[in-house]
């Protein structure tokens, strides 16, 4: 069944920062610039040389991988698994609604800042551009479901579908999402309509 | 949709060790005998108080719970973000198949084993008793789907049935499948045939 469904690349992240211009250079000094490591291929973006560490209370996660550009807000996205390593409550969000967000210690060597929001755990999303929008017939907010097959095969429903200009088509899950699914870093998923 | 569907009670294991009587003795002492901490319910198994540590090389997991009582061999039940950590090629696998399956170090205090072999990552599976099972109209070893809903909405896929004397209705998951639907410890599943 499904051999007709049309494919979805599918990506996997793991737990990433996004900073603000101000908590940058809070962090890595006035005027600081990030460090492209590799560019990310379905977004504008790149992971940065530059990592930070997560503190809450006595708990931590090191070498968290900077996402730049700078963004208008810092935004943490971590894994369900990772909120619950922290203790912290982390509502399932979409980008940039950081409404009722916890915050937490960010950490460079000797610099730190204390967010008093920005943690979220990201739902689950397709990047597209206009043209492969339209190909699959699919529209800006329309809310799909995506199959994985395999050992482990599920299928991710509520996937909201987001058109940017700058992107390519792919699907976006965190590595609770993808280890469930058995799909380490990337893989192919199939759109259900 | 799927109101109708039938409600499955979903657990969600952590990582867990099931011994051998030998391995147990090896870190323990001769004639020693697993306390129990708490029933779980849904098997004839108990959670114990007695906890290893795991290590792979210079990688550890600690305090991970042994599950009683024992068993023919011994067995280490992963998620696949552990095996991710420890660095290990870890198989889907159903319980008791350790075939092709890695090993490591387990450590209780000053003792310690060396496994050849008996780390999985379990399949999702379903266990019920004769009763439930034809009341569902389920059969040993069918393959069902299980919806779960809210925000990270999803159906798994290939849910083996196990019908049991002694089991309690009940859809195991681990901790990346239970985090990737949303959901932490217990829930509430709908059966798909």
């Amino acid at each position: 069944m499904n051999k007709n469904y049309p494919k979805i690349p599918v990506e996997i992240s793991a737990r990433h920062i996004h900073l603000s211009q101000k908590d940058l250079e809070s962090l890595f000094g006035k005027g600081y610039q990030l460090k492209i490591l590799r560019k990310l291929q379905s977004t504008n973006q790149f992971a940065a040389e530059e990592t930070l560490d997560i503190q809450v209370g006595l708990k931590k996660i090191s070498g968290v991988r900077i996402v730049g550009p700078v963004r208008k807000q810092t935004q943490v996205e971590l894994s369900l698994t990772d909120a619950i390593y922290l203790g912290l409550a982390v509502p399932f969000k979409e980008s940039g609604d950081l409404k009722n967000t916890p915050g937490a210690t960010l950490i460079n060597a000797q610099r730190k800042i204390k967010l008093s929001k920005g943690i979220i755990i990201m739902l689950r999303h397709i990047h597209c551009n206009p043209e492969e929008a339209k190909r699959l017939n699919l529209k800006q907010g329309e809310i799909v479901s995506v199959e994985i097959k395999g050992k482990r095969s599920l299928v991710f429903n509520k996937v909201k579908v987001r058109v940017g200009d700058k992107w390519k088509l792919c699907l976006h899950l965190d590595t609770d999402e993808g280890n469930a699914a058995g799909m380490v870093k990337k893989g192919v998923g199939y759109l259900i309509k």
